[in-house]
């Protein structure tokens, strides 16, 4: 049954055999790894709005359109950028490899946990964006954002934990049908423009305050969101099909030239159609109103904008899992990071971005403006690491053109360290100081982990010291058994039988409350005639494991030091799931403690129970004797 | 840590043997036992105008004193016939084993049901009358009904965790305060009536409907809910200190005086001083307005009525956890039920009451008027079958007296089975059905319990047919050890050498993901020069334990049917909680799964780790030759 559900969910498992096939071209990678970036226009230019238009009214609009192409600057610089570190780390992992390798281990944690952050957020910003999108056109939503929410992000885990090929697929139709809306969108109010179409003008009151260079800054920061997710190409590198760094260069490439068009065009058209946005009236689909009125295209540009957001959110669900992955096989993450699951996707890392997108979402009620302000700072420090790794190792290498190579990344490190500078200024007291916090954080947990794996691997390594430090069990060894009983039943006398089998030294104990007890127990083990000793304690708090303790180091047990004590305990197996309710389930409480005691093996035998239908008829009668 | 806050909660563990000092007085028995009954002159009679204002206006207040006149007379039938029962049975467990005794199993449980479904309810109905005392004199707490019930629940199952003596105390001299404060309010009412007060009349509007007899029932059911709690006395008679059964009797009988002057006294003078109770105004507060304004004597009205519903909660405390036991004992309920804790107490009853009684809170957010018409029904069924269990018992009996003992519980049967008919009709369609659809399913379940129990002793019992049913390991057997090693390293070399101690029939087993990890496992293997075999198979699906079982069922494995096979597992022990986050712990799931099979035991053998401290001097120069 569980099987069944986790097969329609999840589909068939997978051999590791089949990893290659699920593999990324051009077509699919496109969308797959680049929505993020493109999926923006839908908030990073209605975000710098909503910083300027209530300071300064309808001047806004200018600004917003000058600073649009200072992003646009800046993004060409980041795609130059990276195809030359797409060509230099074929193997993926992108900031975190690139500063670890170049940097050294803490500038690479910093990195990793710069990109982390990042993912998280994308996940949280679009799904929240998209959800923006769709209460925008049908307002009777509204009451229903967090849930809806919530409920996209646990659509996107099962999508992933399917595996990366179907979901292409599944999310790459649409990311084109977007472009597509969009080019029509912007074409058709060009021409509506330069047909003389005067928007009517809004009111925008009195600006309140003037254009300063903070207010500027804050705008800039907020569009910056735009350019998150150009990294998921180069960290996602090992996903293309071969050869995979021409085909990852070339998606970085498309898009450049996508984001161009789509950020120049709708920020020039909203110069023309003046609309203000808000939370429940996002900036593409009002301005889709003003051109389209409410008719097909509409809607159209509605659902192909709030299904591209949601593929940004899917473009952090295919990058993050590589990325921990990556970092685990390095052991700065917990290993279970970095195991394939039945589909072959990262499973623990794709539930894990899930559940702390899911937590986010829910602590920021799914609003876009108050996550956007944690937002582009992790990305940007992870995009300076990488950039300043990459012109470290020009600077050491030898390659013919490292010259210009070094200049390339040299003014891209010092652009984004800029950048990372002036967001965490502008938006410091709106999130950014959140992330600024957990960054360090998590660089420390990441150096606990890393020592924690390499302490582990040593004691673990066969090495002269540690085998000296470890038993050997010479032919003066004796294997000592001691079976703890309840009551003397049939467990009992099987698992007292199997131990003679294992051990000449076996001993039975057993934890009485009082002498009545302790009497019948003894009399009714001797009936048994078995040639084991048997030892009682009393225990007044009814306790089971600390008396055997007590016993196992006390003088009267003759243990030698470096012995193994084998605890051999019986344990029943119900036959219905809700019988387990019935017994004392203390065999794995029991088992817990004793193991915490280096000495101690335990054993567990099972008891199977069997179903209790064929006792039904006895059970019957012997009822109906009774009541006689 | 853990360890200080449990003693901070629930006090210093008890050794078995102080059982006997936690036995109740008559000061102390009193208002931990009868505050049910007590407290319910706080609703019974507010329930009961509810359901006669809106119908018949002003005549209620009259309707209500003649019916109040009639359940005090109920109250008296059953003082009665309950000091019969707790003479007849010292051993407590009131309805249950007097139904089970006298007319066989099925009744016993159904009158187990009944009770089970009584305390519950017993608990939700009495908190969530006492939040609606508070919130009617402090307005503001109005919204926070809910989370403040829920709250009281919890800090009663902790008091009840620390044990009975101890909450008795707590709870006993509140009980006597509010006894005094109804006193006081009844008899200033008196005199102040006397002296000619009117009260100011409020406006009824006009009588929708006749005085019928549907109305009167309905009234008359909802006041029942007075006398639930009755039954808690003869529950607990081995909870009084000896002799019990004398004590008990006059618990029961000052009870009876004290509800009859309190419940007459407060009919009387609602019937004077006309309130009309509502969700957020309690029949109780409102008349101790009309007669103290809001003086002192207002608010000591308010907190003692508070008290002493918080108290009634806890006669459910003392009465639940005891009745399961018992239940328990008879193998009618999970044994787990009559497990005392740390400080004697039930625990486990303790907490399943408490966790019923939230859900039912929440369900019903916390309303009075809802919860009540699933609250009388149980108890009166349980009376019904302990009445008609006591009659048989005089029937059958030799007693000298036996043809009063007989009338006075057949009376008493036939007046409770009448009065349950009643509430069943006129409560039906108000929550009734639902208790009467839960009370077969409960008994129906009691039987698959009890017949689960019955299965596994005769399983237990060491019989003939048992013994020749299990494994009896002769000379010719070979106690065979498989011992699966994910790699070669100081855990496999451990448990291998542990192995060979116990077992000249050793084999290690391997899984790997393909050829290549297979010749080099190998390889590794065989430096170690240890004289086992290893047995490698693939799993392209990354599963474990499925190529373990099919191995062992194999024909390559050379197993004899009635062999038992010992799997050895190592297990990591981690020295920081945090540190399992960090390792697979698949131990437990290969441990519950091949324990399913019958004829594998299998053995946990712990590796403690060192602290990685002992290895951090280590760790950082490694990684400073690394870094050069």
């Amino acid at each position: 049954m569980k099987k069944q559900i986790r097969k329609v969910l999840f589909g068939r498992p997978l051999r590791t055999a089949e990893l290659k096939k699920e593999k990324l071209g051009i077509l699919w990678g496109l969308p797959m790894l680049s929505s993020d970036a493109i999926s923006s226009v839908a908030y990073a230019g209605q975000e710098m709005l909503l910083v300027l238009i209530p300071a300064v009214g309808v001047v806004a609009y200018g600004k917003m359109a000058l600073l649009s192409w200072c992003i646009i600057g800046l993004l060409a610089i980041l795609v130059i950028s990276y195809r030359q570190t797409i060509d230099a780390y074929p193997g993926g992992g992108g900031a975190f490899t690139v500063a670890k390798e170049n940097l050294g281990p803490v500038p690479g944690m910093v990195a990793g946990a710069a990109l982390t952050v990042g993912y998280i957020l994308t996940v949280a910003v679009s799904i929240s964006a998209g959800v923006e999108q769709i209460v925008s056109a049908f307002e009777f939503l509204i009451p229903y954002k967090v849930p809806l929410a919530v409920f996209l992000v646990v659509l996107l885990m099962v999508g992933n934990l399917r595996g990366i090929r179907e979901s292409a697929k599944l999310f790459g139709v649409p990311a084109y049908a977007f472009i597509l809306g969009m080019l029509i969108m912007i074409g058709t109010g060009a021409v509506k423009a330069a047909s003389g179409y005067q928007a009517p003008e809004p009111d925008f009151g009195k600006p309140v305050a003037a254009v300063t260079l903070l207010l500027m800054l804050k705008a800039f920061a907020a569009g910056c969101t735009a350019l998150t997710g150009v990294e998921a190409v180069s960290n996602s590198v090992p996903n293309f099909k071969k050869p995979s760094t021409k085909h990852a260069k070339m998606v970085l490439l498309l898009l450049a030239v996508i984001i161009l068009v789509l950020f120049a065009g709708t920020s020039a058209i909203a110069n023309v159609y003046h609309v203000i946005p808000g939370e429940q009236g996002a900036l593409l689909i009002l301005i889709a109103k003003q051109i389209f009125g409410t008719s097909f295209m509409y809607y159209y540009v509605t659902a192909t904008t709030f299904i591209i957001l949601i593929l940004a959110a899917n473009t952090a669900f295919s990058g993050f899992p590589v990325l921990v992955a990556v970092m685990s096989k390095e052991e700065f993450a917990p290993k279970q990071l970095c195991m394939r699951g039945d589909r072959l996707s990262f499973d623990n890392g794709i539930i894990a971005l899930s559940v702390i997108a899911i937590l986010l979402i829910l602590g920021f009620r799914a609003n876009v403006t108050s996550l956007i302000g944690l937002y582009a700072i992790g990305v940007f420090i992870s995009f300076t690491l990488s950039q300043t790794g990459m012109l470290m190792r020009w600077l050491r290498s030898k390659d013919p053109n490292r010259k210009v190579k070094a200049f390339i990344n040299g003014f891209g490190a010092f652009i984004t360290a800029l950048v990372s500078l002036i967001i965490a200024v502008a938006k410091f007291t709106e999130g950014a100081w959140i992330v600024i916090i957990l960054i360090p954080v998590m660089v420390f947990l990441m150096n606990k982990v890393n020592m924690h794996y390499y302490s582990v691997r040593r004691q673990l390594t066969i090495s002269q010291k540690n085998l000296a430090d470890t038993e050997y069990f010479d032919n003066a060894y004796k294997n000592k058994i001691i079976v703890p009983i309840e009551n003397i039943n049939m467990t009992s006398v099987r698992t007292l039988r199997y131990a003679k089998t294992i051990s000449d030294n076996v001993m039975a104990f057993n934890i009485s409350m009082d002498d009545e007890g302790a009497d019948k127990i003894q009399a009714e083990f001797d009936a048994l005639g078995l040639d084991i000793p048997l030892v009682i304690k009393m225990s007044p708090y009814r306790k089971v494991v600390e008396p055997l303790l007590r016993f196992i180091e006390s003088s009267e047990y003759d243990r030698n030091p470096g012995d193994l004590i084998t605890v051999l305990i019986s344990d029943f197996m119900v036959r219905k799931w809700w019988h387990l309710f019935l017994h004392n389930n203390i065999t794995h409480y029991i088992e817990k403690n004793l193991l915490k005691h280096k000495h101690i093996v335990v054993s567990i035998m099972p008891y199977q129970l069997h179903d209790d239908s064929e006792y039904e008829e006895e059970y019957r009668a012997s009822r109906k004797r009774k009541q006689k």
